[in-house]
């Protein structure tokens, strides 16, 4: 069975920015979908913020995604926030969730977190990022050697304000001296949320080989258990609860 | 210096059901808040939801509290979204919240936790409530049994849909045979955040002794490093980062 | 590619006792290997403390294991130092090691924690066993039920002294009021690590279809990387570093 | 009540090193007790591996120490393994320990991780270290900015082989590139221990003012619960119970 996959990019900088342009002609999210149609048991589609009603993410869309990719910087306050609310549902009933980059301040991230999800950033100084594993055998870094080298990146610095993470997997270092929690997983309901740093759009990042193999991982990571669909959170859902689960009320 | 605490209670249960007003004759508030003023080093006010303006909430009393204590339950949605917002503000940026049993719905804790705070529930059958300390040697648990028992209270079954807490202080478990992570503690931003479970109305457990004891170990736990009125999130702030820490940019 | 797992049991209860003998005629490891055998892509021996040398646990079987399923109690002092070591070792370099029931006192599991990994328990009053999902969605519990009922079990109650879980997927509920957390996922250096509690030899636990599922996700989960075994810890590996990352010094 | 530190240091170094010597003439132990003797409510010790028998670490001195601070690194294992078992039970039993730098190797922090606690180094290459707050409002950076930097520190880099912190509070950035969680926390049984990374012989970091607040914080946030002490793991300590915490067995 597929892990049907929707990667869901803002898609603007691509038309407002020749550069942007020229590094992703087909957007973000098809360079990162056409590479995760190389790898087998993946079913990829993609949507956009401006693409169709309701940003591409109608109900059955949703419903039918078992993991989503998020890109989003400049138009994070246009989702709307019924789609949001939707996304977070499907979410915490077990869907997965990557969140790429600058979707660190998306309204779903934020949502998800319950934190500012704010840090320091500099951009537009080439500094290079080196990613360490922190984690080694996590199945999010397998075919990842203990570090990776991004030679141009924008620098993202802690304070990441964030709750701690259920498991970090990457902490960057840039040029300039700064540290990063770079990859982090938590659980959120049933489902489970990875957020991913590098992706800066004026850079060639989601072509090097080694963040698409992290991206290609955390999806099969975050994917649903199958079973969920079936059961859900079992018999006994939440809620009130009339009877016992012996059977009998116990003796007084 | 003290910590400033306010108690925040919804009020209406007290006003609604002579069985409540009978065991909590001035509310709940004041129930806890009589219990903490009897020891040394807090300062103790309390607010309700129809009492003031914003519920008794105004942005000059949240920005005088270190550590909120929330109670509320038929009334979550008449909250308004703005004193949400500011309280949920106030924690990031350092004070300390106790949200007591109902309360895991409230607005302000589903925000903290990013999640739906559904559980399993059964009330007025008089269960017994037995809770285990699970992290004996912690400050909330200071002067605590190994565990203690509420004769009578309201059941609340797992799956408690709440992120992996940092630490899980109290599992209870119930005379109908479910259990219950009823008590943990998180950060968010630099603020600190406890749930703890106890507190149905119509019971006396406000006036129980182990869970006054919890409640002020709680407070005094979430209370802020007073060092970060000062400095807060330090000199360099989140945001734009013109400069280097060091000074210079890094030799490329 | 098949996971290789050893399923290791003290065996010596089956030997002194009618009634664990007439339970597990062949042993608990070969109930709890023919049950696995029955699933694809398993490659299952078992092995017990007395059966070879080295308590069938040789470098070679335990360099060939992909996963330990380990199972004692009144002989955790008879187990070789150097056998622990060698275990250990194989775990931190990325294997996985399920703990089942009274393991969680044997050389193996306490030198994984790092604690006494004590608890409270009660035997032979045949108490009902309630485990609770705390974690839907994980894949250990993949095809479970909300909970899951064993009539007859021995008790084991909080404080169990184990750190605090990376993740606590079962918590149960005892006839006598104790509760106490049976189902836990850790990381020790590049393996994975669960601990599950049901089993006592007097009661055909291992007969329960709940009971051996969670155990089959359990051994899937803590599957090492199949990529582990080719990096490792990656080309930089740990220990004395001449070089630096990016070929040369930083400038002073 | 003051909290009783012993501040433990192998002491060789100093005796074989010029460089040392004259950075520390009365040993690292006295310059950072000299440091906390400045400090209202502490009660401060040293010991040193060769001074006294049993490493200055006789039961009774470790019964009367609430927080141990350690520093070691050329003579981990002439360390006793009795005094090693000896702290860990009373850690496990409430005390704190701050474990420094070399210390990561020592047998006490290898004994309560469960792992390698290996890492990466590169020494006297007079690395600039960057310490950046990854948790502010935490009692231990109480006072410290967003940071803070020493120019000439040894390298220590991921993969650090330990567990998953319950809470990461510093992580540093080196002029090489590679980053290090280097403040950590985390509870074993009853007790508290942190790790803190600076301290290379041969620079003067305990002349640090930064470091030393950092120190001085931690020693207070992982003092005992002074209740601990009476009551312990409580009235049902673990173990065998005969009884039942309601004093009836339940029902069948």
């Amino acid at each position: 069975m597929s892990i049907r996959v929707t990667v869901w990019n803002e898609g603007r900088h691509e038309k407002k920015s020749p550069i942007v342009a020229e590094i992703y002609p087909k957007g973000m999210h098809e360079q990162i979908a056409g590479a995760l149609r190389q790898s087998q048991g993946l079913e990829i589609t993609t949507a956009t913020l401006d693409q169709d009603a309701e940003h591409g993410l109608s109900q059955e869309r949703v419903d039918r995604t078992d993991v989503f990719i998020w890109w989003g910087h400049l138009a994070h306050k246009d989702v709307d926030d019924r789609i949001v609310e939707r996304v977070h549902k499907r979410v915490l009933n077990g869907a997965g969730i990557v969140v790429l980059h600058s979707g660190h301040m998306s309204k779903i991230f934020m949502k998800l977190m319950g934190t500012t999800c704010n840090l320091k950033w500099r951009e537009e100084k080439n500094e290079r990022e080196i990613l360490w594993v922190t984690r080694p055998g996590h199945p999010i870094v397998q075919g990842i050697d203990d570090h990776f080298i991004l030679d141009r990146e924008e620098m993202y610095g802690e304070f990441f304000d964030i709750p701690e993470p259920d498991c970090t997997f990457l902490i960057s270092g840039f040029g300039g001296g700064e540290v990063f929690r770079s990859g982090c997983t938590r659980t959120r309901g049933a489902g489970r949320v990875v957020y991913f740093r590098p992706g800066h759009e004026t850079f060639p990042t989601y072509h090097n080989a080694n963040v698409l193999k992290v991206i290609e991982n955390a999806v099969r990571w975050a994917a649903p258990d199958p079973a969920l669909a079936r059961i859900g959170f079992g018999n006994r859902k939440l809620g009130w609860m009339s009877d016992y689960p012996t059977g009998n009320p116990p003796a007084v």
